[in-house]
C-alpha cells in the first residue's frame, strides 16, 4: 500500500486550465431571471468502467486523489481520447488500470456529476468475460486492485475510502441490471 | 410542467466567479511527479435531503439543470449556508423545495462528486416524520414534487431526466439504511 504523495506547491491555474467556468443568464417561462456559472469540460466525456471478475466480483482500485487529498477506492475511470468510442475507451482504460481486457461490453448509463452547474458526462460501461492483458498508463504509480462481491455493497459503502456519488451509483445499477431488473 | 427557460447570453465567467480553480504540483512515493488541477468550492458544502413520506416513498423534485440545459429529476438539495449545521440546512432546503421539515434527521454520508479534481462534499442526510411546512426559497420557479416508492428505484434509472449519480447513490444508499444493511 503506498503512502499518499507530498504536495509540492499549490497555486491559482492560469487561464489555460483544463476546467473552464461561464456564466449564463437564464429568463424562465414565468419571466424570473437568473445568472447561473457553469463548469465546461475540456474533453470528449469521461468513462467508468464496472469489470466483472466473475458473475458476483467487481474490481475496484485503489487510487490517489488530490481534490480529498487521500486514496479512494473506487471503479477504474478516465477520459475518452479523440477518435475513441465510449466502449474502446472502456477497454484501454480497464488495461491500463486492472490488466484486463473484455469480451463483453454494454453501456449501461451516462451519469452527471452536478447537472445544475456541470456539463460533464460520465459513461458507465459493464465489462463481462474478463481476460488478463495489461496496457502501460499514465498513471504516476500503479494502482492497487481491490476484488469486492455484488452482494456485499452495503459493507462498501461504511468503507473511510469510499466517497465517490458517481462510483456508487454505477455500482448499484450494475447489480439492478445482473439481477435484471434494469435495461440500460 | 414548466416550459425550460431561454439562453439570453453566454459569457467566460469574471475571476470573481464562486468556482475557482487551482494547480497542484505532487511528489508521489516512488519520486514520480505530477501537476493536477481541482476545483475549488466558494462555501461549506451541499446538503442533499432523502425526505420519506411514508415508510416506502420518497420525495423528488423536477429542477432546471443549467449545466445540461434541461429539467433533472433528483433529490432536494443546496448549499449549508453561514452559521447553519448540516441538519439544519437539511430542514431549510426542504422546507423551501418541497414543503415539509422533518422530526428526525440522519446524516448517512459525506459524498464526492469528483475526488480526483473536486474538493466539494455533500452531506445526504435521511428525513423521517415529516410534517408540512413551506419557507420562501430562492427558487426562479416552483419545482413539481414527484413521490417515487424506493422498491422502483429500478424504473426511476430508466427515466430520461434522471441523470445525477450522487441522487442515485444517496438513494440506494437510504434503501441499503432502511431494510438494516447500512449504518452511517
Amino acid at each position: 500500500m503506498p503512502k499518499p504523495p507530498h504536495i509540492l506547491a499549490i497555486r491559482p491555474a492560469p487561464a489555460t486550465s483544463f476546467l473552464h467556468i461561464e456564466q449564463v443568464d437564464l429568463e424562465f417561462s414565468n419571466g424570473e431571471r437568473r445568472t447561473f456559472e457553469r463548469m465546461l469540460p475540456s474533453g470528449l466525456g469521461a468513462v467508468m468502467i464496472v469489470p466483472m471478475l466473475d458473475r458476483d466480483t467487481v474490481l475496484l482500485v485503489r487510487e490517489y486523489a488530490v481534490g480529498v487529498e487521500r486514496y479512494e477506492l473506487g471503479l477504474p475511470k478516465g477520459r475518452i481520447e479523440p477518435g475513441e468510442s465510449i466502449e474502446a475507451g472502456a477497454e484501454r482504460e480497464m488495461k491500463e488500470e486492472v490488466g484486463y481486457g473484455a469480451h463483453r461490453l454494454l453501456h449501461l448509463a451516462a451519469l452527471t456529476l452536478s447537472p445544475a452547474y456541470m456539463t460533464h458526462h460520465t459513461h458507465v460501461v459493464l465489462a463481462l468475460d474478463l481476460y488478463p492483458e495489461r496496457l502501460p498508463g499514465d498513471e504516476p504509480e500503479p494502482l492497487e486492485v481491490v476484488p469486492w462481491k455484488l452482494a456485499e455493497l452495503h459493507a462498501l459503502l461504511e468503507h473511510h475510502e469510499v466517497s465517490e456519488g458517481r462510483s456508487i451509483a454505477a455500482l448499484f445499477m450494475a447489480r439492478e441490471h445482473l439481477a435484471g431488473r434494469y435495461q440500460p
